[in-house]
């Protein structure tokens, strides 16, 4: 473990304030209850953290009441974890049980609030997921006459977007292993090495500087560019006159970090120079924008003006960042269609991209956290001139 | 790599079978089309492949048509990717576009089938989730008038369960790579080092043996036998007397391993030298059982009659071993409640369990395939005593 790394968990009083701050906007907007079902909500609202979510078998729920602490709703193997967390009604059943996977506990906790016809917040807008049988829920459904449904969408992830101190400690602390990682990369990355062997060394890099896991690794290598930002690595060997990308997700105690570097592999091809310089500024400009009152909108826009010098499409990447903490992405996104106004604590991607030449894509990509008078760089800031390996 | 590795992806031809027989399960089933969401129900009619499900910001769609290949609704980021696969038929869309997330695309997909009144088979049973937003899926089926809808899991997960033999050589390669990473164990693991660090020397080892990845590490160590099972690793450092366990989830070309080993540290208390045999054992007569023609319910009962000499409700777990795969778990599951027949090619783990002393649990898993006269162990069989870490 690095000797700076932060404490791991949270303060009780860390959950009591979410969940009230919750409550508080529930009784603005007519909720009268949430209902959570996916890893980080109801990881945001108890502390309960496990990677055994990866396991698709059981669903899990988190209700928050009207006031008072949170409920769950567990598989009986989760009993043991949820009970070191701050939530003290736990209700399990003997799970996987497919004639009954919650259903009744559900039907017992959510039935006085559907005799009194009241509205039950679930989350079913954008970035969302459903984690439970869509037949299991229209089941629930049907013996809740009388319940009514709110979108809670808006007020989890408008409270989830703004990060605490603890969570930006937690956030600084990964993009600080994912950076030494990244400068260690000319150690071990020479011509020669198939990019599968990249990915691995990397990986392996990443655990020794402190990082918990690397559930995510892209990347790509092609002459004068690669095509591709989401494929696993092929075998092909790195060749002189390549153009490199890793993309990292790395996680220390369930926060990721979330970004990039790119190295030539031998001299670079003027183009792929000039794109990395247009990145590398567009970046500058998404930084100088980044302040409480602007938009995401108008971050977007600060980076487009600079990478329309070479592609007024600006990839094909459907935005320039998001948001970052327990998931890899989050809300909000940098692109025109986000109005939502920047606040001091929301920790961001800037994730400027393009095409070039014969169907060739670069992406640049920095952690910041927004803070009263500007932006906070997590991450070592990339070189200002493509790096080369040797 | 290993030098036994097979190689990577799969042959067009697989894709073309594993479509065939849905298509021709679908007709005798009465589905016009299945819509599939989750990521390795996308892959397996695909080969789709990318870690970039990670980000839970768009949605992807594929449709199983009643005949010819697969059709994909995708982000236009995936387009380079999906067209490296035997896919022709690829609609994109620029996202995320939280106002059209691809519905207007699956609108006019599917509003043929609509306008005929035919039946679109759905995932919405045991061990499914919904991969998009369900407000999102509203307003889809609001679009679609004279649609109806039919429960197309038990069709899509019949097929997984029994896997190809090009399956079953990528389950073998990462089951031996777990193996041999858990026989490294005595050489860097010891008393004295916090279980933290013995979760990152195991996953930088697993990388070192061929692993791409180790997405699930769980475990425990605690004086006469863990506690709980589905954990983050402490910092606590192992002392004598504690048992250890740990459970991994390694992947390889997107295939899992999930089995787990015990150790103690110093000489172990009787009772979880007695634990470690019954379990034993009880993997003993789970393997005899595992033959085509017997049931999960039967492999249960196999395993579950030896446990019993122990303890009678064989721990909190729910099932006792479970199908293998592109997912960590996968049905079917080896619980009183299924029936499902064992047949040729699946490939299923053996999980006995038990709860002993104060509060403590032991688990046991082995990975097999079923063959025709018998299972055969694709994880290197675990040792018949509890083996002492100094």
């Amino acid at each position: 473990m690095r000797p700076d790394a932060p404490s791991r968990g949270f303060e009780t009083a860390e959950f009591a304030a979410r969940t009230e701050k919750a409550q508080s906007l529930m009784a603005a907007t007519g909720l009268d209850g949430i209902l959570l079902l996916s890893e980080p909500d109801v990881r945001y609202f108890s502390g309960f953290h496990t990677l055994f979510w990866q396991s698709p078998t059981r669903p899990w729920f988190l209700f928050l009441p009207a006031s008072g602490k949170p409920i769950a709703v567990i598989p009986e193997i989760g009993a043991a974890l949820m009970r070191q967390t701050w939530v003290e009604d736990i209700r399990t059943w003997s799970a996987p049980n497919p004639a009954n996977d919650g259903i009744s506990l559900l039907t017992e906790l959510l039935s006085p609030l559907a005799e009194r016809g009241a509205t039950l917040g679930i989350m079913k807008g954008h970035e969302t997921g459903w984690r439970m049988p869509l037949g299991d829920w229209e089941r629930l459904v049907s013996q809740l006459p009388g319940l009514q449904f709110g979108d809670a969408t808006a007020l989890v992830q408008g409270l989830r977007m703004v990060k605490s101190e603890a969570e930006v400690a937690k956030l600084r602390h990964i993009c600080g292993i994912g950076s030494a990682t990244f400068e260690r990369v000319p150690e071990f990355v020479s011509a020669g090495m198939p990019l599968e062997e990249v990915f691995r060394a990397y990986r392996r890099e990443a655990l020794l500087q402190g990082a918990d896991d690397v559930p995510y690794l892209v990347g790509g290598a092609d002459q004068g560019g690669y095509e591709d930002v989401i494929s696993p690595p092929s075998r092909r060997p790195l060749q002189q006159g390549d153009i490199l990308m890793l993309d990292t997700g790395s996680t220390w105690d369930g926060y990721f970090c979330d970004f990039d570097r790119n190295w030539a592999i031998g001299t670079p091809d003027d183009l792929s120079r000039r794109a990395y310089d247009t990145l590398w500024r567009a970046t500058e400009a998404g930084f100088a924008a980044a302040r409480p009152g602007n938009s995401c909108s108008g971050l977007f826009q600060a980076m487009q003006g600079v990478i329309a010098e070479m592609d007024d499409q600006g990839g094909d990447i459907g935005r320039l960042g998001h948001g970052l903490g327990m998931q890899l992405t989050e809300q909000p996104s940098h692109a025109a269609f986000d109005q939502t106004e920047l606040k001091e604590g929301m920790v961001l991607t800037l994730e400027p991209s393009l095409g070039y030449g014969q169907g060739r894509i670069m992406v640049h990509e920095e952690n910041i956290v927004i803070r009263a008078d500007g932006a906070e760089m997590l991450t070592k800031r990339a070189a200002p001139e493509l790096p080369v390996l040797g």
